[in-house]
This record gives C-alpha cells, structure tokens and sequence, in this order.
C-alpha cells in the first residue's frame, strides 16, 4: 500500500511561480476581506469538537438534528464571547458550514421581514426580542403546490375579524421545529374584495414550552444528501382560520401599509438584485472547493502509465483529467470576479434608486437573474464532475464532496428556477424593451448591431484567440445572432405571447450566450482593463498572467462547448474553431507544467500553479472536509483513520450478522 | 391548498391512443420475462412492512445496516418458502430494491470466483456451503490506492510459506461487515520470481462469532446520499503475512492453475462483455424509473401562465419541459433495445468463443465498454435532471430521485471508469487494429470510407429527417471524419502513444460519436427492419409508430447537442440542422397532444401518450418510492402523508429547542 508522506505537497509549493499571498488577497477581494476570513476561518478550525463535521453522515436525522441545535448555540454564544461585528460573525457561520436556522432567522427576519417592512412602532417591538434570540423567526411564502409564483399564492387573510384561511405552506427553512414567529404572505381580503399581498407576523408556538398554537405544524422530511440541508429544518404549516391581532400587519410605507403586490416593483427588483448577487458569490465558494478538492487528489492520484512496475502517471497528467478539471477550475475564479463585478452593481442600482433613477434597474435586474441561473447550475453540474475526477473514493463521504453537491444544488431551484429565469432575461434583453435601440449596461454591446450582424472573426492562428477583442467580438456576435433569429423567428406568430411559447427553448440558448458575454467581458475588463492596475492584489509577482490564463480557458472552453452556435452563425469558421482549442490546450500545459522528478518524496511532481491557484482560495481542512483535499496532501492516511471512526467499527454487528444468517 | 384528486391521471388513461398493455411487453423483451417481471413486483409490493423503504433515509447509519440485514434474510426466507427458480429470485432481489451483500455473494462467490475458477474439489467443498449461506462471500480487487488496474495490485502472494503479504484491500461490498470468506487477488511471487495473478480464497470472520480472524478488517464508512449505498457494507482490509492453506488457491485449467495474468485474454474479456451488457440494462431501468417519476409529477404540477386567477399551466406544456424530458424518455427506451442487443451480442460471442472463433471478440469488447460507458453517464447526468425538472420537491427524499442518483452515479466509475473506456473503445475501433480495411460488426459502416468522407447531407426538409437512412448516414459519417481526423493528427507524432496521449480529448469525442452510431443504428434497425416484425410486441395498436417517435426524438436532439461536431465536419448544413430541429419540435408535440378540457378533474389534461409510454414500464408503487411518480397521481397529499411519518414529528425536538435556546 502506498501512504503518501506527510507534506506531499509541499515540493511543489516550494517551487511558486507566483505569488500566492497577493493571489489570496485577489480571491478575497481586499486585504480586509481577506483578514476577516482567514481570521474567522482559523478560529472555527480550531474548535474542533464543537463545530465537528465528519460524523455528520453517520447519525440519524434526529440524533442530526440536535447536533445542529448544539452548534447553532455554540455559535452565538461564541460571537457573543468574542464580541465578534456582524461582518465577523457572518463569516463565522459561515465556516462552521452547516445550514441551520440562524441563518434565515438573520436574514430574513432581522433584515428583511421586519428592519425592511414594519412601521417604527413594530421595529420596536420584534427586533430586540429577534436580536435577543428570545424569538425565533423564519420567513413563510411558498405553498405546497407553488413555488416562487407570488402571485398565486392561495393563502388569504381576511380583514375584521383578521382570519389567516386554508393556507398550506410548504419548505420554508426553521418553520419545520425551531421558529417561534413567521412572516407569512397572504393576499388580504375585505369587504369580499382583495386587496393585494402583504405579511403578517404570526405566533407558531408557545414561548414557554414550545408548543404549536392551535396550528399543524412540522418537519417536511429528509432532503438529499446524509447531512447535507437535513440540519435545517424545512416545514410546513395548516392555517385555518387563525386569527391575527392587527398590529401584526407589517405596514411600512407612505400610505401607511406594505402590500407586495402594490410596492413599486423597482423596490422588489432592488432586492432580487441583492439577493441573486449572493448566489452568484455563494456559486463560486462552493465551485471553488470541489476544485480544491480534485486538483490536489489528482495531484496526489496515479494510475497506470508505468512501464516495468515503476511508478504510475499522476493523473492530472493525463489530457483528459486536464479538459475536464482546468476549465471549472477557471470557472471559479470566473465567477468568483463575476460576483463582485454585481456587488457594484448593486451598489450602484441602490445609489441609482435614491436618487429615483430606475433607467438602470430593468437591465441590473435581468443580469442578475441570468447569472444565477449561470453560475448555479454550472456549479451543481461542476461539483458532481469534480467527484467523479476523483475516481471511486469521491463516492465516499470522507471526500467532502457527495455532501457538497446534496447541499448545493437546491441552489437551482430556489429564488428562481434557473430555466424560467434565463426565459426572463430573453423577454428583457432581446425583445421586450427595446434594448436594441437604446442599450443600457450589459447590453451595450447590442447596440452595435451592424457590425455584429457582419462580422467575421479575424483569428488565423492559435495565438489570435489570446486577444481580448477577437475572443470578446465573438461571444457578441453569437449572442446577437442568436437574439436577432429568435426576434425574427417571434415576429411570425400572430401573438408574440404565442411565439414566445413556441420558442422558448430558442430563447433559453440566446439567453445563455447572452450571460456568457456578460461574465467573459466583465472578467476580460476586470483583469485586462480597469480594476486595481498595480494595486495590491495585481502587484504579486506573475498573479495577472495566471488570471489572464484562466479568462481565457474559461472563454476558449464556452467556445468548444457551444462550437454549434458559433459555427451555425457563422461568427467563426471550423478551422477557426481549430485554433481556439488548439490554443486552449497550450493553457492547460501552461497551469501544468511538465513533470519533474522531485526530492525525497519519490514521487514525480509538477503541478505547481494549478495547486498554488488552489491554495489561493486559502480554505481551512475543516472547511474543505475531505480526506481527498487535504492540504498536506496525506489522503490514504487519513481515509483510513476516518473509516477507523466510523461507529459501524464498534462489535454491535458480530450478534447482529450472525443472528441474521441463522433466520436462513 | 389543491389536492389533487385520486385518480387524477385516470381521464387521460382511458384516451389510450395505443396498446399499453402490448408496449409493456415489448419494454420488458417478451411475455414470459413480463410475466416473471410483474409477478415479483407484485410480490415485493405486497409485503410493505417486511421491504420497506421510506424510513431509510432517516436512519443513522448502524440503523439503516441492521435494517438491511433482517432484510436480506427475509428475502431468502421468502424465496425459499416460495421455491423460486434463480430468474425469479433475481427479480425479487432487484424488486427489494437496496443494495446489499446477497447480490455480491450470489454473483461473484458463486458464479465467479468458485464455480469458475475452483477445481473440482473445491467446487464440491465451498459450493454447497456457499448455496447453503452457511459461508457469506465477497470479492477482493480493488486496492486503496488502485481501483481496475489489476496488472498493477500491489498485493502478494508468496510460495511455501504462502503468505499474503502487505496488502490494503478497500472497497469490496459485503466486506466490511459481513462476509465469513472473501476470493483475494494476489501476484503469486515463489522463489524470488513472479507467476501472475492467482485467486486466493480467504477466510476473514470465524464461523462461531464471526471475529477478525487476524486481520484488521471494516467498513470504509458512509457513501453518498443517506440510504443509497449505505446499506452496503464497503469494507477494507489488512493483510500483513497472513497463512493460507495451499488448496485455497484457486486453479482450475488445463495447466492445473487459473493465473488471471495468465488466462486467455479472451475469456477475460467474454466476462467482461457479460457484466457490462448487464450495466447497460441497468441502466435503462434506473433512467426509466427517473423519467417515470418526472414524467408524472409535470402532468401534475401547474405553474403560472393563469389569467384572472383561473387554472394554471401543466408543466408538462412548456417547451422547455418537454425539450428536456422527452429526450430522456427516449433515450430510456433507446438503452433498453441496446441492452437487449448486447444480451444477444454477448450469445453470440460465447458461441463462438466454444468454437474458438476469436474474431468478433475486440469489437464486442470494445462496443460493450463504449456503451457501458455511454448509458452510465447519460443516465446519472438523466436522474438529476429529473429531480431539477420536479422543482422544489424534487429535493424531498419522498420524491425518490435523490437517493436514486445517489446509489447510481458509481456506475460510472466501476467496471472501468467512463472516460477510460471511451480511450479504450477509440483505441480499438480508430486505430489499432485496422478495423478500417477489416470492419466487423459494428464498424462495418467504416468499410464505406470513400462514401462517408464525401457525402452530403440530403435533407431538404423537417420530413426527410424522418428517413433512416438520411438519420444514419449523418451519424456514421461525423463518426468516421471525426475517427479520420484524430489517425491523421496521431501520425504527426513520433510514436502513436504520445500522439494518443496529446489527443485523448479528441479520441474521447471520437467515441462517443462513434458509440452513439451504434445506439442509433441498432434502434434503428430493431424498431423498422428486423425484430419481431409482426410478433406479439409489435402487434399492438399504435405501438410501433411509438417506438419510432421516440427513435427519432433519440437521434434528432443528438445532432442539436453535437451540432459542432456535424457541422465542422461538414456532415450538415447550418440549414438542416434547423431542419433537424423543427421536426424535433414536431415530435415533441406528437408526444405531448395539444390540451384539452378533461370531464369531471376540473384539469385541463392531454398527456397522453407519454403517460402511456411510462406505464409501459410497470413499475409498482413501492418500486418507485415516490410521492411525485404515484401511479394515481395523488402528489400532494401523499407529500403530506409522507412528513407526518418522519420521525422528528414526534415531540423530543420541543425540550431540545427550548433548552438550546436558554444557552444564548
């Protein structure tokens, strides 16, 4: 058997091309960023017991479930100890990476249930009691047979006597066992007349014993995955006829109340806007560390190849393991610019709306919509891809990552089903508003319709597709064509409702490439162009060449995937389509380097930039959670030790096997 | 909240605009196999408290293991008092519907290891205790740090003392916990020199107490999802100098020894045909099952599209739903013809192994692991696009479609990694054995080389592409120009093996092209031309006509898929793969009939025909384990059923979340 020594690694980082301190400040985003989180980090990783991940998929959803309970109160306790500020205990929660309550109970009702909506009496009220966790609260609107659909939601409340009627509410995180209080949307009725959606707080239990008041209440069940969202307690609850003290009617604004259904839609777009811009962030967390996890294992792996019982190809050798691996590799770091190209976004949408310009928001809204659909299903797709990269053990739970693909994937689903959203961005971008004639921001690029109907791209050699202007004119000219046939395509039917119908898998594609000029100009932009020329994060040695490395797999890859539409709209020729994967394999050779025979350690080594770009994103072994990513690279040791843990090790089964035969 | 009536699908049963009942026999290949097939079902669903399976998700593991344990001894009891043949108890076994030892013991131990490679005598002494479970077996390969390359095993067998030496056995099923016995492969060494790979058979657990017998042996913890593989019990194990008698070691041929170095490659490589003919049949039930699932709950499922607060659209009627689904639903008929073809291709071949006709086995083998391949990855990637295309409730474990990815997606890493595979069939079938001037079986379309690098494309219309020979003549000739581009670029280089390294991307996309012209032509073949014409299966009203929709559907969203690689190779024209793509749509619509107003339901239903086309697979209730793929379609209520059986209903959370609290 081959355990690999402790430090495997450790050759390879020895050898930096560049330097991956001022990467790591780059990933973060700043240097304060990046001291927040490597503090917060460490200190989670330190506290092994409490925050004890790995027996996670061993225990039964119960015996699960107050586990979580335990952490979560580790956790605030802890944040209270250290005085830590929102910012530092974000990231805390962070990295103790187990959905639970706290987080909806922050967000939602802290937030936005009640900061955003109640009028300053009802501010006073619940936020001490919320802050105090003397009340818990979640945010209840999705119905057992709807989903994000608001406006058909079913539940009703009636005014005088306030009567929250047959109502069936379903999913929503912390209703399930733990939340004392709910925002709940309702359309409000009085007078047998609606008058459109508002939310109400409603008392679900009992504050001394917990009790459910004159409600059925509960846990939908168990969710993908072993751990994974069985911490959280997803739930439904039966309203009939519940009666609701008035006061309880959020209604903050100028006319006295906040019906959803009658707030300007700007404001609602604004916090869609906020919302998805997370989840694009969120995305590239997550796809980072499934890479982490299948760099250094591929790094570590050897299969076959040897001649004469020598020693065996690492498999990030092989072409195949690079084709599948470098490409989400770059994707990562993609979206991880992508997400903080929308936090100014939004900044800049919110300072926009202050000021009561909403010229901008249709379109901010639009591209956020479309990115989350993007990034979050490339991630789903690209974490089960890195577990498959990581042969048969990736199966195991002790490599991190079955349970991180069960715990992200919903991420598809929620806040906007990722399909309907890019039907969204299609009905914004290409047809609805005109974009064409007066394009706004990401749309820009629209505006030069001419010339993007008339191109033909100028690449004639590998070398060519390094240039940003002939990589970007391609993505627009494919995007634009795309958008123009499907207009075309519309302006046939009698209705455009009827044509939209007909054509919406038409609309989904032209959607896609449309995001994807988004992400490859404002990553082009972003390393080429404006952000931070010479400022700390560029200033290390050799970082923007790594970075422009990655944009341009990440493009050259979209390129091969979708050689279809860019062969079918003539915006490239085949051999065209040639020397763009040419090209992108020298990229790959250039984060791998040749192999080299290293000291001591006996083994053939020299991945060094495809693991230094991993260690950028400077994730903790207890955040990674996987034998396969350890740092120090000692994999088979250390699934060993963790099968060695496993409680089926204890002697319960001689008896139990035994007996079992003896039934035959 | 709407509840969806018992027998919602009912109405649309009873417009049957073919012969279900004809279509179910040709899914399962013949009467007699759809009698046995429905019988055992019916056999398992019938004893819901002794098989059941909706608690396994909320058990810990050491819970969920006991589980299995009286389960597996049930089922040989019933199979004993039942007196089933070994066709039957199969399908009892695969009705039960959770993997575990018995499936290991019975096919490796039994039909394997001993029966095959035993003498005579030791045939007599280990079969009937085997049959008898009076010893449990497993089978011993795959190292912690090898998976498949057995000519790498860095476990040792030395000669007199016969010591097996050194050895970290990990993964093995039925080792973990369970097994009394185990079949070991070794490198035998004697007298400093290697003889190859010998079977050892090897006792692990005493027949008393069931204890290590001097070794460290267990369970290499938890896999992916929470039931899934966990009711099996992986395991490892240490040999360090361990004894083993002399007629332990199996050696069964004419030299009086069974070096698996040794034998004919041939028969290696027969058995291997065998067991990967049978992973393409699973997975065409694993992909039906997820289709059935999807394909009933969007029947169900409404969403948006309501004016005035009326009723809303069935899922099932958006292009995007269907343009998703229904090529699933397809190409889980196109892997059950394939499979069934295999079945007889694998005949075929051990015929003419018997006669010592060696000449179709490289392609057989070749074909089988392209295949294996194909099926697997299509259909793990299939399952969660099912559970995506159920939205939120697709997450529940009450859907059934997690746990189903989970304890499918190692189909596409054992028996030989997907990718490996491909490398391999590309290597067989391109380049290696001159199939181009000596084309057998399935490359005989090779030998039409000049043709295939010429020809155009007739497609003149949506209609033509309705044409066989129209369909497959684009398919063989991507196929081939792809298959001629990569020897040409290979002998650029000095030697083909670095040539074949450098392009393994490309020789990757050459066998999937090349394997999906063996689904396409031999679907082609079995629905128009040679099988069963006019026999019982295709006798049924409609039936055929079916069948060949769902072929076309199979074929058409290919060439959309791999539109690049028809069109850089000049196979089609920009214009007809639109053509292509219009009568793809057409199809779409042929399966999913225009809506209409049903009686009584109150629904608007009209998805008849792929309604009928999932009750074909007769699939029972408790087989599918699911609350969204319920035959009667009763969904919601069924959700709700379902979560008020979950354990943490009951009141322990109260005390727990109260006390949790207090802590802050």
């Amino acid at each position: 058997m081959v355990v690999a020594s402790v430090d495997n690694l450790a050759d390879e980082r020895s050898k930096a091309q560049f330097d991956v301190g001022a990467m790591k400040i780059v990933w973060a985003g700043s240097k304060h960023v990046f001291d927040v989180t490597d503090r917060m980090a460490r200190i989670v990783a330190s506290d092994p017991v409490r925050v004890r991940k790995d027996n996670r998929t061993t225990l039964g959803r119960k015996e699960l479930f107050k586990n979580t309970l335990r952490k979560m109160a580790h956790v605030v306790k802890r944040a209270n100890e250290l005085r830590l500020t929102e910012e530092e205990a974000s990231k805390l929660r962070f990295f103790v990476d187990e959905p639970g309550y706290l987080d909806l109970h922050w967000v939602w009702n802290v937030c936005t249930g009640y900061k955003r909506s109640g009028t300053e009496e009802q501010q006073e009220k619940w936020l001490p009691l919320a802050s105090r966790m003397e009340i818990i609260g979640c945010y209840a609107q999705t119905e057992l047979g709807h989903g994000s659909n608001v406006q058909g939601l079913e539940t009703t409340a009636t005014f005088d006597p306030k009567l929250m009627n047959l109502s069936f509410i379903w999913w929503p995180g912390g209703l399930g066992k733990v939340s004392t209080h709910a925002v709940v949307y309702a359309r409000l009725v009085s007078g047998g007349q609606e008058h459109g959606i508002y939310g109400f707080i409603v008392q679900l239990r009992s504050l001394d014993d917990h009790t459910p008041l004159g409600i059925i209440i509960g846990d939908i069940g168990t969710k993908f995955g072993s751990g994974a969202y069985n911490t959280m307690d997803n739930g439904f609850v039966c309203f009939n006829r519940v009666r609701i003290p008035r006061n309880h009617m959020l209604m903050r604004n100028e006319r006295g109340n906040v019906c959803l259904s009658d707030v300007p839609k700007q404001m609602v777009y604004g916090t869609m806007v906020y919302v998805r811009q997370t989840i694009v962030s969120d995305a590239s967390w997550a796809l980072s560390r499934a890479v982490c996890i299948a760099v250094r294992y591929s790094a570590i792996r050897r299969q076959f190849g040897s001649q004469d019982g020598g020693i065996e190809t690492q498999v990030l050798d092989y072409e195949t393991q690079q084709s599948r691996l470098f490409p989400l590799l770059a994707s990562a770091y993609a979206f991880r610019f992508v997400g903080e190209w929308l936090k100014w976004l939004y900044a800049d949408v919110t300072e926009r709306l202050q000021a009561n310009d909403f010229s901008t928001l249709p379109e901010a809204h639009a591209c956020t919509a479309g990115l989350k659909s993007l990034t979050t299903s490339v991630t789903a797709d690209a974490i089960e891809e890195c577990r498959k990269l990581c042969g048969g053990h990736g199966y195991l739970c002790s490599s991190g990552l079955p349970e991180l693909f069960a715990v992200y994937v919903p991420a598809c689903t929620y806040e906007g089903d990722n399909v309907v959203l890019l039907l969204q961005v299609s009905c914004q971008d290409c047809f609805s508003t005109g974009c064409w004639e007066k394009p706004v921001g990401t749309t820009t690029y629209m505006g030069n319709a001419e010339h993007l109907m008339q191109c033909k791209s100028s690449a004639s050699s590998p070398e060519d597709w390094l240039k940003p202007s002939v990589v970007l004119e391609a993505f627009e000219a494919r995007a634009f064509r795309l958008a123009v046939a499907c207009a075309r395509d519309i302006s046939k039917f009698s209705t455009p409702e009827a044509g939209f119908a007909e054509l919406s898998i038409d609309l989904v594609e032209a959607a896609i490439a449309h995001c994807e000029v988004i992400v490859v100009s404002s990553l082009v932009m972003w390393i080429f162009q404006v952000h931070r020329e010479g400022s700390a994060g560029h200033s290390g040695d050799g970082v923007k060449e790594q970075l422009q490395i990655l944009c341009f797999i990440y493009a050259l890859h979209l390129i091969h995937k979708h050689s279809g539409e860019f062969l079918s709209t003539g915006c490239i020729t085949p051999e065209q389509a040639t020397l763009a994967n040419e090209q992108l394999r020298t990229l790959y050779g250039q984060i791998k380097n040749v192999p080299m025979l290293t000291r001591g350690s006996g083994f053939m080594a020299g991945s060094s930039k495809c693991s230094l770009l991993v260690d950028a994103f400077n994730y903790t072994d207890h955040y990674l959670g996987s034998a396969l990513g350890r740092y120090d690279g000692n994999v088979y040791a250390t699934l060993y030790a963790q099968a060695l843990r496993d409680p089926s090790m204890t002697r319960w089964y001689l008896m139990d096997t035994r007996s079992s035969f003896d039934q035959f």
